[in-house]
């Protein structure tokens, strides 16, 4: 087994490569870039080369600079990817692994190809996710008989039920994307200032609307608080942050441990939202270390 | 009393004038462009005019038309404007008229200039309305101590409550602001269709979906409908349309007659969801003839 290997975690708009030493999972060294998977696939497809070849060409040459950086030579160390890496836009399309799946990683759908090892997304009847099913083996949860709930924040939340070591359904929701879309696209936007600081009373106004009412109707109180109650486009924000994820938490059931796995964006506006909606927490992972966990885990077991 | 009046309906971004007989409110000839009330209020920014006449203006140049294609002199026919041009944009910002008002029109909150009579806007402690307030007045609802609900698709439909001969409540929905918003801005774009023909399979199952599920997961499935079960985009338009009056209809309690009040887009939509979900239809009232009905309404109290 080599002494490292090197995680890559390629979005739609952005690329992150981290170099890991195996075993203790201690992090490097990290290039990041603005290349992210759908630019690549553009530039791509203005070439004639393999599709494959033309994606690696651009992860050696991050990894390239790695090597420099820190002296360590990388030419044979392998490249773990998940997320979008496996999607019709990625390095290689490959079809969904479909429900359920084993908490160890091993039954994931894995395609290799030289050194790279490229971890692909599962399905249920009506849902998919790319990425996160990765994460979620790295969440290192007690193998216990009682269901557990991930919360997994993000533009497109996933909420993930394990039961008896598998992930047996998950559903996705579009809580940041609706964020975006109606703090910049809709007759909410001009009631919605820009990014201040958490106003913890408009969240948590916004949470318990968000919690009880309709969310069509619901939303539309942004811009009567602006019009009727004088509420500032800043604290308004935190209001539209709260609503949302109170009608996204409303999903979640009583007496289940829930595990909030996210980053420092949003692991204090769920923990805040649960404790107040009293949604119990088991724990909080980090997001991005669960990440590399799982990556791990999978080509561990390779 | 003058035979005629003149019944505005000035939009954000079109403009309708129609000449009216009195008493019968048979609608005589008609005048429509594309000169909205946001662009005229840009325009009247660059000018040094007094707000009021530069909007008469506008007006008198249509009025000048209808009167020349009649052959009827229009110049000392009143002119009767609800919604928008009573709004921060309008011809005169006015404020809102506080909840309760009465159907018969005669307690709204009514400005003249010259002969033009312009209806405010109705607010209640978290929500606001500009020219629903009219429509309800022309609905001609029966004078009985039962609740009625008005559901006024739209945009931003509104749900008003009556009870007896009064408006007591209503709320606002942004259920076809949410539909542009999705089909045009969001993830769920690629999954949507142009302008097709009402697919009921679609619509139904939507329906079904967005009245029993979370809104911010069920939009999801439009993607999914598209990844895993091949629908096409065309039907999943439909698919969104009936997830969103599904999830908006959810706020119409059981056991009270519901007035549907509505143009053609929208009439068939709404009536065979709630013929769908049980919701009890006790009359379905053209909203374009509502509105003239109940700006007559406004003036003969005058």
């Amino acid at each position: 087994m080599n002494s490292y290997f090197l995680s890559c975690d390629w979005g739609t708009t952005s690329f992150r490569l981290r170099l890991v030493e195996a075993g203790s999972l201690k992090v490097i060294a990290e290039e990041r870039s603005g290349t992210g998977i759908a630019g690549t696939y553009q530039l791509w497809q203005k070439t004639s080369l393999p599709r494959e070849d033309y994606f690696a060409a651009i992860i050696n040459a991050q990894i390239n600079v790695l090597s420099e950086k820190t002296g360590i030579p990388l030419q044979e160390v392998p490249v773990v990817l998940s997320g979008m890496a496996s999607s019709s836009i990625g390095m290689v399309e490959l079809p969904y692994k479909e429900l359920p799946f084993n908490l160890s990683g091993a039954d994931l759908a894995v395609h290799r190809y030289n050194r790279f090892i490229i971890i692909s997304g599962v399905c249920s009847k009506d849902d998919v996710m790319r990425g996160e099913e990765t994460k979620v083996v790295g969440c290192g949860l007690p193998d216990t008989t009682q269901e557990q709930w991930l919360l997994m924040p993000g533009t497109h939340p996933k909420h993930v039920v394990v039961n008896r070591g598998q992930v047996v359904r998950f559903q996705t929701f579009m809580t940041g994307e609706f964020f975006d879309l109606l703090s910049t696209h809709s007759i909410l936007a001009a009631s919605i200032g820009g990014d201040s600081a958490l106003d913890c009373d408009g969240f948590i106004e916004g949470l318990h609307a968000g919690w009880a009412g309709n969310l069509l109707h619901t939303a539309f109180m942004v811009r009567t608080n602006q019009l009727l109650k004088k509420i500032s486009p800043a604290h308004n924000r935190s209001y539209l942050s709260g609503l949302l994820i109170g009608a996204e938490l409303k999903a979640v059931p009583l007496n289940i441990p829930v595990y909030v796995v996210a980053g420092p964006l949003h692991t204090p506006l769920y923990t805040l939202a649960c404790q107040l909606l009293n949604i119990p927490v088991a724990a909080v992972i980090d997001a991005d270390e669960a990440l590399i966990r799982g990556q791990w885990a999978v080509i561990a077991d390779l």
